[in-house]
């Protein structure tokens, strides 16, 4: 298989170089898509180059990008997407334009109006479960929140093996009329669509539930994405503070700085791959701005089993109703 | 100044009852609003019993209670306020009742369409600020929105004393053109309409940034909510278990545990007050289901302020543009 990877967007470029400097496997050719001065400082021969001669930036308007800047990195390695060169391709540039021309140049699996963004998110047990949508839709209306439950499910049975995936609607309430038209219409959509639709869950179960996915329209999936981030992000520090605001605490740190690893390696998003768009007929992945090495691994990892478990054929057929 | 508490609705009655059996302030008079099975355990002479015959329980229908349970609790302290038998109402009981109840008995101010819940919450500095909506709206205009501004602002000027309060808005990104129709359409009201007005602001900053006033609909916010207080519970625990996981951890609990005490105050949201229905002619204020004696002292200390500054006054002379 062939993954192309996008080398500008990033904070740290050589993250990535170094990832691609050191791989090789027998079936997985990577195709590295960077201006000359960042895929020169590939050395590898087993890394396919393509020379691009622009970037395209977080100030580019997303929606104009795939016509305005068609020799960029992303656009380039898009198009080779749409041409088979490549068969999946992973990118950690301006998310807004990677899901805009995805949508252009890629296009919609029939039947889905707004593709999602989607992502694998832990809880504070061994649970895992994907979130969608992140944002890549937030107008949106009921069917489509019925349609990512469709693609969610095949994602979770294919790359998860999760037989019969367990759904559940973020909502302000658990009753089945809480939230607003869009979700209380969403709720009966799903009710009537899918046997193991569990109803709805409030925002305060995020790291403490066992469903397999969690449905949200993309303004309010973006917002508790990002509350989660931000709230984990901060109390951390709090405690780290802590261990470090004396030297009685210093040493109660030492004491427990095994335990506090594994807390870190929980929150560590990196290694559940990156995010997915659903609803293209391609795979779009997205990985953080500031993606390292390790990041890029699991994100490989991540298209290497969408592409073995042929995913996308699924996806397509699910909605042709074959 | 005389202030109404439901004794109905709260997980645990008993700290309310203990809380006014050993209140006494000169020129504050608390009016009990109970059962006879739940008044008769006041054993303060200073403390007003008003003895109901029901009360208002999570499963009632919001919108139908104030007509069917007329000799509730809750409907009881609702009417006295709007007759002028008390100044201002503390409850715990089932938000939706009490939000739906106050608009129809109490009425809303000229202009305001739909009220909003507001509470004040922590960031990881000293610095404090008020959240509205919590959810009393989840089908909010932008001009909704607008209102809730204005309101806010005279909320913490007078009851925080900040001269001239900052204000932003909640959204997927800090750029002007993010979201969706409601928040481009509200980003201009705000802008155009208060010079104070700082812009979109990301989830990821709610635990840390200066703004006094952070706006959302009612749907996004009580999602942002829930998920700050659902985040900081699972991290709490697990941290938790950590120290409890072996003797080394602890003895490190130990060495820590006047920071750790530190840190859970932090998060004790008790002690901001409950939260505050804004744009009714009256104030209603709602404390946690789980309120205890701090809590329902701290909501008391909020309710004299609001008295104290005419807060009331001055919000419906803001709408009569006086």
């Amino acid at each position: 298989m062939r993954i192309g990877i996008d080398l500008s967007g990033v904070d740290d470029k050589n993250e990535i170089i170094s990832f691609l400097n050191t791989f090789y496997e027998k079936d997985v050719t990577m195709v590295s898509y960077g201006i000359p001065q960042d895929l020169n400082f590939i050395k590898n021969e087993h890394i396919e180059k393509i020379f691009c001669s622009e970037e395209v930036h977080i100030s580019d308007d997303p929606a104009r990008v795939h016509r305005r800047k068609k020799d960029s990195t992303m656009i380039r390695m898009i198009n080779d997407l749409k041409e088979d060169k490549i068969d999946i391709s992973i990118s950690g540039g301006s998310t807004g334009a990677y899901m805009a021309s995805g949508i252009f140049i890629i296009g919609r699996i029939s039947d889905v109006k707004k593709p999602a963004l989607a992502t694998v998110l832990p809880t504070v047990t061994e649970h895992k479960f994907l979130l969608a949508d992140l944002g890549a839709n937030v107008e949106a209306k009921p069917k489509d929140l019925y349609n990512y439950a469709k693609l969610s499910i095949l994602y979770m049975k294919n790359i998860y093996k999760i037989d019969n995936p367990t759904l559940s609607l973020l909502n302000i309430g658990t009753e089945e009329n809480k939230g607003n038209k869009l979700y209380k219409e969403a709720f009966l959509l799903l009710k009537n669509g899918f046997g193991n639709f569990k109803g709805n869950m409030e925002a305060r179960e995020i790291l403490n539930h066992k469903y397999d996915i969690i449905l949200a329209d993309g303004f309010s999936g973006n917002i508790l994405l990002k509350t989660i981030e931000g709230v984990a992000k901060s109390l951390s520090s709090m405690i780290k503070s802590i261990f470090l605001s004396s030297i009685l605490s210093r040493i109660s740190g030492l004491l427990i700085k095994k335990q506090l690893k594994i807390f870190k390696k929980k929150f560590d998003y990196s290694e559940y791959g990156g995010a997915i768009l659903l609803g293209l007929t391609k795979p779009l992945i997205k990985v953080h701005g500031s993606a390292d090495k390790k990041a890029i691994y699991f994100a490989v990892q991540q298209a290497k089993k969408i592409y073995k478990t042929n995913l996308y054929e699924k996806m397509i057929k699910e909605f042709k109703g074959e």
